[in-house]
């Protein structure tokens, strides 16, 4: 039996949310149903409303930095049980059968993951995503929140946290590591944390010095403007990896001179137009520019581990359901400090 | 007391190269005198001829793939004695005191290497390259020609060998690995020669299935036209490793979709012009794009060794100094299979 939640919607694309009413699959053998404390905006929820990528289906509910309680579990689940704290990322499903889903890569699914919102579920459905009361995610997919950490302050991991986390480990940002963090918003204030834990030496680049001394209180030990030229000549063949926040189009081949021999740039978000890239920029140093997309759900749980292993949240203004359009005009004007997470009981 | 070397020289940018005599240093107490036998032509020296890579000092003696002998070995030298058959590849010296050539990535010496043509030298005089009879170089920057190679066909292993061979190594080509050779000329026959001998699954996509034969011959089981769009769907998400050898501007984002998970495409050369990429195709797959120049020293012994064991050499057209213009000419025309060797005793 299906069950009704309340939700946040998007009517059509570019309209703003309101609320609205939505059915929820009842709980299958494999299934969960989680009643939702938080749901974290995210800035991929306000290109897909506003139709940025491409035509979807409409009505869409965003969300998917979901945190809540297990209220209801499949005959079948083992991972989680009633009253369990658990979270669910940017993907609800995949084929499970692949080798990239056998390597825990979910996310490169060769079928294509199912994302939590606004992808079409396996019996067929659209899925629609957290900012809601509760919803029925297959348990697989479904991480769990350990003890220790707070709950609106994890949200934002589900998402931010595992999209900066992931090419932090793949690149291997450690000890003796020099990791530049390009972009201090949603996602960047999470990988100075994360990399600053991992035991890197921590440089925030930023546009302007404005939110210095927030940088260096989330763990950086080095902040720079971007806006200033001498910045690109001062930090030159300077750091081993660059996690590359900013989904704007930038000089690719100014930040790649900041490389050294064998550093790494890699990009979590990508800008809608293509970039130009001087190829002459990769030879010297052999330098790599790459690209990495969230994480797989071991990686996920891992990292949720970690945080709550060192005690890393994300920096949050928690607003009701009904602030959830005046805090998308906020997150495009970067006027939030880092994150805006939705109290879902406002939603009931 | 310096010595004349008959050479063959560009006057000046865009001019046909035409004897010359240039005096050669006396040999110091860490130099080698070697008597050259075999000279390559590599793309670079018509480049560096022309003068598209910036103003440089003329005349320019082009050079940078030399095998000839050694005949006279500095009080100091213990690396080569007389007699020794020698190779000097892309460089003749570098700091030897940062970090990058400390580690034996020469080429990535802080101070910035010292080219084997057309650079300032330790002793400010400029580099002259190896169209030549003779040269002197420090002999830390000389490589020894196993025993079993045939002088002139390893002539090309000295640029085009270690080119392809340090991005191969460095990427992990070996048994279960598939790798892509994007252009086949004269890296990309080393290229695919090297990767086989690696024991990685090799494919060849060039323009047209003109050189098939020859690139299976070569050791690749696959060969494709890039100039077939079907190409790039049937290929899709198949490569863990694509080598691209071809300088020109490509549809990086096109190739870079035939990468599966975690693989990397690599440039060993870069157009003049900047490339457009679209980051997206980086994010799905984890996927990076890279570059490589040359090797180190250390590097381009244990090429030379490699190449011994599994036999290989390029595949050469030897030629008369006074036939080098006519040979740039084909070389710009893509009709060399696969690389010209100037028989320096022509110069005498």
């Amino acid at each position: 039996m299906t069950t009704t939640a309340k939700a946040y919607a998007a009517p059509a694309a570019g309209e703003p949310l309101a609320p609205i009413e939505i059915e929820r699959r009842d709980v299958g053998a494999n299934d969960v149903r989680i009643d939702i404390e938080f749901a974290g905006i995210c800035h991929s929820d306000i290109h897909t409303v506003n139709g940025d990528w491409g035509p979807q289906p409409f009505p869409v509910v965003p969300g998917h930095e979901i945190v809540g309680r297990v209220v209801e579990a499949g005959a079948d689940v083992t991972k989680h049980k009633v009253g369990d704290r658990v979270g669910v990322g940017c993907m609800v499903n995949s084929c499970g059968e692949c080798d990239n889903c056998k390597a825990g890569d979910e996310q490169y699914c060769r079928q294509g993951m199912i994302g939590t919102y606004a992808a079409t579920d396996v019996d067929g459905t659209t899925t629609q995503g957290g900012y809601s009361t509760h919803v029925v995610v297959d348990a697989d997919y479904v991480l769990s929140i350990p003890e220790g950490l707070d709950p609106a302050a994890a949200t934002p991991l589900l998402c931010a946290g595992i999209t900066t986390y992931s090419p932090l480990k793949h690149w291997n940002a450690g000890p003796g590591k020099r990791v530049a963090v390009v972009g201090l918003g949603g996602l960047g204030h999470l990988a100075v944390k994360i990399a600053a834990a991992l035991g890197a030496e921590v440089t925030v680049l930023s546009q302007s010095l404005k939110k210095q001394e927030d940088g260096l209180r989330l763990g950086a030990s080095h902040y720079y403007a971007t806006s200033d030229p001498d910045t690109f000549s001062a930090l030159a063949n300077s750091f081993d990896l660059i996690i590359n926040t900013v989904s704007a189009k930038i000089d690719v081949s100014a930040y790649l001179g900041l490389l050294d021999r064998n550093g790494a740039m890699v990009n979590v978000g990508a800008p809608g137009e293509p970039l130009d890239i001087n190829v002459f920029s990769l030879l010297t140093n052999r330098r790599t520019y790459a690209g990495s997309m969230i994480g797989g759900i071991p990686e996920t749980q891992e990292m949720l581990n970690f945080c709550a292993e060192h005690n890393i949240g994300s920096e949050i203004e928690i607003i009701s359901a009904d602030k959830v359009n005046e805090a998308y005009e906020r997150v495009l004007a970067s006027d939030v400090r880092y994150r805006f997470v939705i109290d879902a009981s406002t939603l009931a």
